[in-house]
Order: C-alpha cells, then structure tokens, then sequence
C-alpha cells in the first residue's frame, strides 16, 4: 500500500481498539493506546496509536489529534526507560509499504537500545505473550 | 552520549540556530525550523527541530513544544510528498547515541522512500550544498 488509499477499519490494530483481538496493553488514556508489538524488534518494542482515528498515517491525521499522539508517545518512552533502562530509544513511524508501514492506521513505534546490539527485524517472529504481557506490566508501572 | 547528560549549546543545530554556520533552510515558523539533512540518507531527507528548546531528545522536551514540532514535523512531510512524490515516507527521531543520534538538540528525521531502494547510512557522505538548496526550494514551495 502507498500513500494514497482509504482507511480500512479491519486492520490489526482497529480490532485491538474495539477489543476483538487481545493484545499486551501499556497504558490508555481518552485519545492514545499504548501496548507491545507482537513482533518485536528489541525487548520492550511499544506501540503507541491514536483512539478515535480514521488516519492511515501520520499525513492524514488531524494536527490536535498529533498532539495529543506525541504526549503519549513521550509519557511511554519515559516509562519504557525507566522499566527497562535502555541506552538509548529508538522512535519511528512509517508512512506507506515502501516505508515499512505494514498496518495502515497510524502509529508510533518505541524500540529500547543497547549499546552494540543491533535491532531485529520486524516480523522475525512472534513474541511469547506471557512475556509481553509481563514487559507492558513493568513499563505501565513507571507511567506517570 | 547515552540518556543522561545536559544540553551543549555549542551543537551544530544550536549553531544553524544561531545563524553561525548554513543550512539549506526549507521551512522556520515561531516554533519550528526544518532544513535539508547534510548528509541525506535519501533525496530529500529533511530535519525538523524546536527553535527555542534545550532538550537534547524528546524525553527531555516540554508537551507543548512537542505539539509544536510534530505539526511541523507533519507540514513539513506533507510537502516533501508534494515535492519528490515518494512512495512512503518513513520518520524517525533518536534518543542516545546507540540509537543513532548524533546531534544533541531535538530532532525528527522525514526520510523520502522509493520502492526498491534501500536507505543509505547516515554519515555515508556530504551532500553538494547546490543540491541541497534545490531541493529545499522545491520543498518549500509546497509548503501548505
């Protein structure tokens, strides 16, 4: 899928949002949610998405909405530090296929760093959901 | 530099900042200044960073400021589409030196993606500053 398109209400992450499908919840307030990507690329790899949101990417969403996405972004980064203690935090956000998009409503990815290891790729394999859920537990714990 | 430390205002963007040394220069507001990459991991990769800010990464950075950014983050990336009509866009914004930060003032990445061409290495090369004014012409025309 390229930058053109409409919103598909049936990817992976609208169903998370209406609950349909499970997945390691980090925290939620009234415009993100935030929980563990399934396919890791680091331990602690955090999503976090827009609520009410028809944006497919980052080009479409309304500049409020952005806002409120990049606070939330920044609460769980710090969280995500201070569970895990990273060397440094890695944040990226794909827009089209071409750019690594692979589920097409808008999110943001936080992928913890250590010093000399390198990142896995996405979709190298599905993480073990009792240790997701134990990862967003630690992290959910150091949100302010 | 890992995630601990304090703000040197002696960096190359509080520099571009300051007006003490040049940037090809696409896009400056009250809060925002975005100026071509000098050394592009694609055509047209453009840098986004708060005007009046001493965080060294988005950890360190007021909310409001980062509203600020991230809608000039998306201005901006809109009109690189307009521009260069890439495929995807992907954005990204590192926090430590092992995630790959090498600046530290604040910043997000807005790197133009092709299908079928692979990202180049951020330090692989200087960019041709004739080039890089070009481009930001061609940019900053489509600025909404």
């Amino acid at each position: 899928m390229s930058l053109d398109g409409t919103y598909d209400d049936g990817n992976i992450f609208a169903k998370i949002l209406r609950g349909e499908i499970p997945a390691a919840r980090v925290y939620e307030d009234d415009h993100v949610l935030a929980f563990m990507d399934a396919f890791p690329q680091a331990k602690g790899h955090t999503l976090v998405i827009p609520k009410r949101s028809s944006a497919r990417n980052l080009l479409e969403e309304a500049p409020e909405t952005l806002g409120h996405l990049i606070g939330g972004v920044q609460r769980v980064a710090k969280a995500v530090r201070a569970a895990l203690k990273p060397d440094g935090i890695t944040i990226s956000q794909f827009n089209g296929a071409p750019a690594g998009q692979s589920v097409f409503h808008l999110h943001f990815h936080i992928i913890p760093r250590w010093e000399g290891v390198k990142l896995g790729r996405h979709g190298e394999g599905m993480a073990d959901a009792g240790e997701l859920r134990a990862l967003a537990e630690q992290i959910a714990a150091k949100i302010a």
